[in-house]
This record gives C-alpha cells, structure tokens and sequence, in this order.
C-alpha cells in the first residue's frame, strides 16, 4: 500500500509528518510513503531523522513548494495552489500512484479538493466528516457529520448513519453498533423537522437504531455511531476541544496559586494527566472524510507524531478493507429497497 | 413586588424553593411571595424552617395538589394538570396577583404555559430561552435560543438579539454588549442559509456587532451576547452541562486511584473546587423565557436555594425595569424602521 503524505499545513510541519512517517514505516513493512512537499527540506529532515536505508526505500518524495493555510477560503485555494502539498497529494492519489492521503492542513480544502479531484462514491450525496471523540467510560464513539456540508435533509443523515456503520464494523472493529441520533431530547417527536424526518426514516432501516441521543448523554456512549448535520456537528467537535483545554489551563493557573495547591498537583499530576489524556481526541486518530472515491484522513493541525501516524494506519486500513466499495455497494442496496 | 414560586417541580421540591423564598424574603424588604402547591406541606415547612414573624407576613400560600413531571409532553401536561403547580402559579401571574413567576419545573411546560397563558409580548414573532453561560475568564456571557424554538428563521434571530441586548443591559448592567451569532467560522459566508441571512441582517442594524463568534472561542468572551437557533442553543447547553460534570466525575475518581492522588487531592482541593465554580452556571442564576408578557424564570430542576433566591431577583427586576414593554418599544422602532 502507498499513501501520500501531505508533510505541510499542520502548524509543526514538517517536523509532526516526516516523524510519523517514518514510525509508520517502521510499523507497517508493507507500507510505503510518498512525503509531499519542498523536496530539499524533507530529505534533509529525512536524513537526520533516521539512518535506516531500509526505510528510505519505501519513502519518495513529491515536490510541492507552496501551502495553503488553514484560513484560506477551502475551494480557492484549492483552485489556485495548483503547486500546493495538499493539492499535489490528492492529485497523487487521483493518478493512482497512492492508495489514499493524509493531511493536517485545512479540512475544508481537503474536503474540496477530494470532492473536485477524487469525486464521491456512486449514491453519496454528500461525504462526510467522521471522527471517534470520546466519551467518559474511556471508549469512543463515532460522529458525523462534523461539518463538511451545512444544509443536510433527511436522506443525507441516513447516508450518513449507513457510512458510519460500516466504518465502525470494517475500520473500527465493531460488532453490531449501535447508531444514535443527536437531538435535544429522547422521544420522536423532539427537535427540528429535519431530525423527526430522519428519525423515522432511521427507524424503518434495518440498523440497530436506539434513537434519539441528547447532547446530555452524548459523552456516555449511549450509541457506537451518532449522526447529526454539518452544522450541530461543527459546534459540538469545536466545543468539546475548547472546554477540555479551557478546564485544563484553569486547573493549571489555579494550581499555581499558592505553595499548597502546588504541592497537591505536584502529587496528584499523574491523576489529572489521566483525566485530560482520556479526553484528548488525538489519542483517537484522524478525521475520516467518508464517502470519497479514495482515503483521505484529516489529523489535526496540532496533532503529534502519534497520532499522524495513526491516520496513515486508518488510511491503509481504509484501503485495504475497500470501505469506500463496501458503502457504494450498502448504499445501491438501500436505494434499490 | 410580588413573585408566585412554583414550590414543586424540582429534584428536591418543596425545600428548595422554600428556603430560597424565606432567603429572598429576608434580603428584599418590600418582596412578597405567593408559594404555590401542597399548602400544609409548604406551611409546615415554612414554620419549621423560619420563626421570624414578619418574613411569614409577606408570604401568601396558594394551593396545587398536581405537580408537572420533566419528561411529561409540555403542552398536554400543562393543559391536564389544572391543578399542578406550574400552571397555578402562571395564571396567578396572568390574574395580576403577581407580578412575575420562578419555577425549578420543565422549561417546556413552562414555555408552553407562558405562551397559552401571559402570551407574547406585542412585535415577538417567538419567544426565546436566555441564560448566562460561564466563561473561562470569570464572567459569563447571555446566550439564547436555547430551545424554545426548533425552526428558527432569520427575523426571528434579530429578535432574540433584539431581546437579549435589552436584557443584557437593563437587568446585567452591561454598557453597550457586544453582540454575536453562534457560527462555525468567522467569515460572514459561513454555515447554514439561516445564519448568513441572520448575518446580513444583523450587519444591518445599530448594534454592536462582532461577527460570528465560533464555538472555538465561544467561551472567550468575545461577545456579551451570543444568538442562535433553539436547535443548536440546546445541544450547546446540555453539552456544556455534560462536559463539566462528566471531568469533575473523572477527576473524583482518578484522585481516589492512589494514596499520592488522595493526597495531592486533599492539598489541591480548594484549586479544584474554584475551577469547578467558576464553571457551575448555577452561579448565574436561572433562565429567563424573553417575549413573554410577564417574567417568567426558569431555575434548574437541581438547582440550590441560592440559585433559586438568584432567579426570584431576576423575576423582580425584570419586571421593575419593565423589560417586556422595553421589548415591545424597542421592536415597534425597528419594524417600523
């Protein structure tokens, strides 16, 4: 398997990609990496990152001089950065010279770029963006969509809820999981139009649907896969990030405030560190843009080695259990129903 | 002033209420209160819990044998339950022998019978749910809809911010609040339809205007006052509710793992527990229903007497201040405008 790293946009580039790389290298032997990006600098980085020629062998390098920030707007500079590591990563892929990408540069050109060069699966209205957040039992739990398309109908969140699923039992071993969908209350009758409509949809498919899940229990694991629309998904992912972070720098300027408090979080360091790794989202891998011809993995911009590395992982796995196959295929099964 | 106090409806009903009423008795000379539901329970308490004379002079009791379930249907609940407590205190309200009401009951029963019975204030197209949420930097921020209204339209945006700024500066003693629209990004072209709309229109008008505030930095304080729709409000709410709780229930449990934790713990408790108050919204009082004719606050169903002694201030200075003819003014200019 190849996979075309995008070694640019993440706000440690290349240092994270290039580290990730080559552990994920080291991991998989029957992997190999195409690093995109300004050649000069990546050998150079390769180099003095690891002396192992046997990992160089399965290593190319891509050139691509130019980089679009996480600010630019996503279909623009998609559009006019044809020299730009994430565009000439997907394009890689495109060519068939890679099985998927990896990027943590921005998720909106990502998601551009793959619907303009890659395309969408065959009865995929909308792909979607899915990642597993995590919950307070110490399992995650997958949600989509966190933000890929804005004005969702029914029939879009029950593609959403059929590609979910499929990625939970293929990609994330799963057995049988459970699919939920976010709302502002349990029974049917609760929240917008869009969200009765999909509710009863859901209930006449074939899933194991247990209904709707409030944003009160949503971090209890109520349900494996949990479906909601762009917007609501965007809000939820971006909130979740900043109460945890915001929680944990209040701890640490409280705990800096006299000798005693010091003291007892000196102590108690290790405990709280376990608090805060179990709700850190890294840990859980990538972003999947579901519903793509081809991989594409999104880590975060802040992500460290780790977790870069673990979605290269998921863009092999990805590929090699044909996932997007698999949902061409569930899909034309429903339709046709 | 006098404030009807749904006694029942809350976890633990009637004590709280009655120990907020005689608190909020004590602090406010010229308040009366009417204490609505089971009147030997509510007398016996109030004897047990208060001898001071002159505080039972200014409390009235007013009978309801039926009490309204949080997870009963809103509206058929307050329509069967002619004698629960929620309703009585509503149509003693609507009967003028109260100025305002506060209840620990459902917010949906409450909206419902806010509408069925005070009705709207002349101009609101739809009521909204307002209430402080915490920051990270010690001062909270008003947030509404946070669920009254699931199909929000644009107009009806420009209304809750209409709604919340008066609020904000008649009741919170903001001078001039910086106003935002709850988004996923902060160019004016990102989210759904209805939140572009909602952005032009409020670029619009005389207030001041920030922008879109993401959900990243929502608990910055970039606005005083933030707007959505009832949809996003709610998951928003509840979310936030659940993060804070579920890492308070993991910390309590990680620094019970070890004698070093239990230790540390010990020592850095008063830290934690400051972390933990900074971000209980009890500390900001109830939740006010804006665009009914008359104040109706709703506090937590788990809220303490404090929190509830907070929420009968509120009732009373919205309706010394007279917010709902504020509201009805200030909406006649703009649509006229």
């Amino acid at each position: 398997v190849r996979i075309a790293l995008d070694a640019m946009g993440g706000d440690d580039s290349p240092r994270v990609p290039v580290e990730a790389a080559l552990a994920a290298l080291g991991a998989h032997p029957e992997l190999e990496i195409a690093l995109v990006g300004p050649e000069t600098e990546l050998r150079t980085l390769v180099k003095r990152k690891s002396p192992d020629q046997a990992l160089h062998s399965r290593l190319r390098f891509v050139p691509a001089d130019q980089v679009i920030a996480p600010d630019e707007s996503p279909v623009r500079a998609f559009r006019n950065k044809e020299r730009s590591s994430l565009r000439v990563a997907i394009e890689y892929v495109k060519s068939g010279a890679a099985e998927g990408t990896v990027s943590c540069g921005s998720t909106g050109a990502l998601m551009a770029g793959g619907l303009l060069t890659l395309g969408r699966v065959k009865g995929v209205s909308r792909p979607a963006i899915a990642t597993m957040l995590p919950t307070f039992a110490g399992e995650g739990f997958l949600m989509l969509d966190l933000g890929a398309h804005m004005e969702a109908d029914a029939e879009n969140l029950v593609q959403y809820a059929i590609m979910g699923l499929l990625y939970a039992e293929s990609i994330l071993g799963m057995e049988d999981p459970r699919l939920g969908l976010l709302n502002v209350g349990e029974e049917s009758s609760k929240g917008r139009e869009l969200y009765k409509r999909a509710h009863a949809r859901l209930s006449e498919l074939p899933f194991n649907f247990v209904g709707n899940i409030e944003a009160r229990v949503l971090l209890e694991r109520k349900a494996e896969v949990v479906v909601c629309d762009g917007f609501v998904g965007n809000v939820v992912l971006k909130l979740m990030e900043a109460i945890g972070a915001g929680i944990a720098g209040l701890l640490k300027k409280e705990l800096k405030r006299d000798w005693r408090s010091k003291f007892g979080g000196l102590l108690a360091g290790p405990a709280l560190r376990r608090v805060f790794q179990e709700l850190d989202y890294q840990e859980y891998g990538g972003a999947q843009l579901l519903g793509l011809r081809q991989p594409v993995v999104k880590c975060h911009g802040s992500a460290e080695p780790r977790a870069v590395q673990q979605g290269i992982h998921t863009a092999v796995q990805i590929s090699k259990q044909k996932v997007p196959a698999l949902i061409e295929a569930k899909l034309a099964e429903y339709q046709e129903g």
